[in-house]
């Protein structure tokens, strides 16, 4: 493996401060990500503040270290230690900065703009594949929360090592965490599989309006303004939802819309990991964004002619190919 | 790691011809670890034949190696080789077995009987992680359909690697497979989420039909005859429909009812991870079986009084617990 950028590791070695903050509505990587190094660099000796959006989603809520969120707030730091977050904007920060000597950038998104004044960015599985390497190489040993932490991080980022991110070394570092004492399967427990009542009830709903057209390769899955109320609202709208159509076995595009208020719906789009066609394209045309397997846009008006467009798309790719 | 049974390794190497065979209703852990052995053992000369219950699950049917299985036997094999599969009963065999100088049992089940003349019965999350550290310790190098076997059987039995079973051996051999050209992400897609359009309605219905009881903390799922004909009969209720009810927040026992005949129900019990109710203690009542976290039998009668039996049986434990 290579080493994280010393430059880094020597800059906390010889500082004494610092802010550690990640992306707006921080998931699992994010979270993990910040607590162990959080609290690894407090083994240290070294004085840490955390600035996170929050309140902190429900199934990630059970760090401890979560009590010291947005606690305390210093006028100014050696260094704004920024985690898991691609782009200077898109960071969670105070409306007001503090004043800070550097900025830290470390991320695994290839796109990350380098905004730091010293950068670590590495196409891996998880911010936190970075973290742990990070801690490994400072010599700082895990305590279980920071293995619960990094564990959380790496297993949410990839689906429970399942997605093509994984490498050898997402499993290496793996190896090494159950080394500590853990309680990783009640963690995938909670992270992957457990839901409130309603948010249960809202994927049941989800699947019951599942349909397939265009000779099943297309799977339609609307939840309306109604159902959506029904159970909670779109809060209770689990990430998972958006895959239901594509799991089903022959469908190459999922398509799902949910009706968030009367009339105006967003809409998910997935492909298989089989198809090549790219939904990105689709939604591009609507002021969407995302990339070729999963993307998304906010859509009012006219289902019907949303399904046309899409089946049309879908099927000239298709022909083109098939000639 | 411990080495596999050098008696073991030393028959395989010293003989020719072998019958692999496993469970009835092979699973992923059965056909991977099947698959992979007989791939290896092809390829240091060896004669195999495979005697396996078909067909294949669906989910499970992709691999190239299904094409030899049950097409030839001889009247007589130098050994037996059984993987996966705890006793003698359970083994899916020719009616008329052949000949054989031994039977060698390869398993991961520490229940095994130890019905082989070679034995080799060891903890662990897999029998395909025993087949791994078999081939390696006969440098038996892997090809690609091999690697798919072993990630397949390791990643069934441990539900992507999220179960109480896995270890930091298991992670490491899986760092060691991903050296290999791969295709897992498709993998685990297809064992872990690819549903027929029929599976994936009889899931909704499964939560549809899923109330609360006993202050939330007993979650009853009943799919009753009618809706299990409505989305193709019983052979489409998919394994993870049992765990809807744990995976809801706060609650302790999971029951689901599947009428699969007029008034009789096949049910299984689920306790969550953190509940300490051996639900095979209601099992056995009924003169069913498995263990504390999961369990199930057949029951003809009276929905509301076994609602009534599991409730106030849980509720004692529950108030001892308490006082
Ligand atoms: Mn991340
Ligand atoms: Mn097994």
């Amino acid at each position: 493996m290579k080493l994280i950028n010393e430059k880094i590791t020597d800059y906390i070695q010889n500082n004494q401060t610092f802010l550690l903050m990640t992306h707006q509505k921080p998931d699992g990587d994010a979270i993990g990500s910040v607590i162990a190094l959080g609290r690894g660099l407090k083994q240290i000796g070294k004085q840490i503040d955390y600035f996170m959006q929050d309140p902190i989603e429900q199934n990630l809520s059970f760090f401890d270290e979560i009590k010291y969120f947005n606690k305390t707030e210093n006028q100014s730091y050696d260094a704004v230690i920024v985690v898991d977050c691609s782009t200077w904007t898109h960071i969670c920060k105070p409306a007001k900065l503090p004043e800070y000597k550097a900025v830290i950038n470390i991320d695994h998104h290839i796109t990350n703009e380098g905004y730091g004044d010293l950068n670590h960015v590495e196409n891996v599985a998880a911010a936190s594949e970075l973290i742990y390497r990070l801690l490994k190489q400072m010599n700082i040993p895990l305590d279980e929360e920071m293995a619960d932490a990094l564990y959380t991080g790496i297993s949410t980022d990839t689906g429970s090592f399942q997605f093509s991110n994984v490498t050898s070394a997402t499993h290496q570092i793996l190896a090494e965490l159950y080394q500590y004492p853990y309680r990783y399967a009640d963690i995938a427990r909670r992270v992957h599989h457990e839901k409130s009542l309603m948010q249960m009830k809202m994927c049941g709903a989800a699947i019951e309006n599942t349909t397939l057209i265009n000779d099943a390769t297309i799977a339609w899955t609307v939840l309306d303004y109604k159902t959506i109320h029904q159970y909670g609202g779109d809060i209770n709208i689990s990430d998972d939802i958006a895959n239901i159509g594509i799991n089903i076995k022959g469908v190459s595009i999922g398509v799902t819309l949910k009706e968030v208020e009367k009339d105006i719906y967003r809409v998910s789009l997935r492909a298989s990991s089989e198809c090549d066609f790219d939904v990105s394209s689709i939604a591009k045309c609507h002021d969407g964004g995302g990339h070729n397997k999963a993307s998304g846009f906010t859509f009012q008006s006219n289902l019907e002619a949303l399904k046309q467009e899409i089946t049309s798309k879908f099927n000239e790719i298709k022909d083109g190919r098939n000639q």
